[in-house]
């Protein structure tokens, strides 16, 4: 089983600090939707799909939080959480998108005790939802990746960028499953190292054969031929094609098609 | 005046501490040759032109070391010494060449005195040589700057990595001179960071207009035309064009010709 990234457990939020990792696999209880939000702009958590989700979560807090009697009330106390939580990673826009799902279900409901409810059952719903879709995604890009392959990829779109098993990771996870011998090459990720501080460490915690590299290695790395295939992260993709990503990515796949 | 890498004084080695930069410009001075061998080991002093010379001082402390009375009895302490030094950085040619420099020389005098007094010259004036001509090169390359260029480097070919003023940032200083207004652009240079440490260190020393980017960053910088050149420099280049030179060299220059 992959890390958990956050989860909802007891009328709280469980997440590891990822600040701390590899040095050490700290898990951190909230029950503040205050909390949640330094979470987010402190880096706890990271990754759009668990911020996303990290978003919704602070959301139900608040509103477990609230002591509003009427519906009107408690969608008032939302919106003032919603803002304080948007704030945090305003560019970020899974977190838009998590915090605008639940403001539309708690609008829904017809009165303060549902909102309670329906949010928190909501927001535990897109975690698991979140889960289902990278194994799908998952399952579908491995068939892509060919038994004995290695596959480098830059920053972290892992189980610790999502609730759990990831996107780019996700693919590397579902090819392991079917029995497939893989291999990764993770490149460090300048400024904040999410190769080296996430990615080797969770595919390390769950048995993937795993390599770091320097971000200035990996035009070696292609030219020698040690590498099949690149499978990476994305913030956001346009119609177009355009790929929003970590900063990196552009020259990864610009040496990849050299 | 730019800093000075390595200089002979008093009969005596100085050399500016490079593990201790950018937090602290410590000078350390060296009467035994195995002090210099440790040197160039540990990185203390680094940079194909710098432990070239490095390596001709060692020598030169071991004749003033030796307590040979004869001719031959010198050339062979120089010989131990010299398997020592040699050791230190196998794969550095301009070690090599330092080194059989000084041999040559000695194996030429008559006897331990002459030896003694001529290594010491020959050591000298090879640490002056590698400043004009870094000066000279400076002066040819400065041609191809324009007024107002930015110019991106990765690693340090500057005057930490030769005796001093150095040989791609020598092409920077005489540009300066030359009254052009340029600024650098310096990679950190992952895994081991000459970029932050040591180039953009140096060039803020001499006042020189530098800024420090990721190594993930050099893409971007060049797709949105932040730069007009790129100059850097190279352990050996090859009559066929191949350059040798410090990791992430050959993406750079991918990324440069895209």
């Amino acid at each position: 089983m992959s890390l958990k990234t956050v989860e909802w457990r007891d009328g709280s939020v469980i997440m590891i600090d990822q600040t701390k990792l590899p040095n050490e696999l700290l898990y951190v209880k909230y029950s503040d939707y205050m909390q949640v939000a330094n979470a987010i702009k402190t880096l706890v958590v990271r990754g759009a799909p668990a911020i996303g989700v990290s978003g919704a979560f602070g959301l139900a807090l608040a509103a477990l939080q609230s002591e509003a009697a009427t519906k009107e009330e408690m969608v008032s106390d939302l919106n003032n959480a919603k803002k304080v939580l948007f704030e945090t990673r305003p560019t970020a826009v899974n977190l838009a998108w998590g915090l605008e799902k639940i403001m539309q279900v708690a609008r829904s409901c017809k009165d303060a005790e549902e909102i309670k409810k329906t949010v928190v059952e909501t927001a535990k719903q897109m975690a698991e939802d979140d889960i289902k879709i990278n194994m799908t995604m998952g399952k579908n890009g491995s068939k892509i990746i060919d038994n004995n392959d290695t596959v480098l990829t830059h920053c972290n779109a892992g189980a610790l960028a999502t609730v759990g098993y990831g996107t780019a990771l996700g693919v590397i996870r579902a090819s392991k499953e079917d029995g497939k011998n893989i291999k990764v090459i993770a490149t460090e990720t300048r400024p904040v190292q999410q190769g080296s501080r996430l990615t080797a460490f969770e595919l390390k915690h769950d048995g993937i054969d795993v390599s770091l590299i320097p971000d200035t290695a990996v035009g070696y790395t292609l030219a020698n031929n040690l590498v099949n295939k690149i499978i990476v992260g994305a913030d956001r993709i346009l119609k177009t094609g355009h790929v929003f990503n970590k900063i990196g990515t552009y020259q990864v796949a610009l040496l990849a098609k050299h």
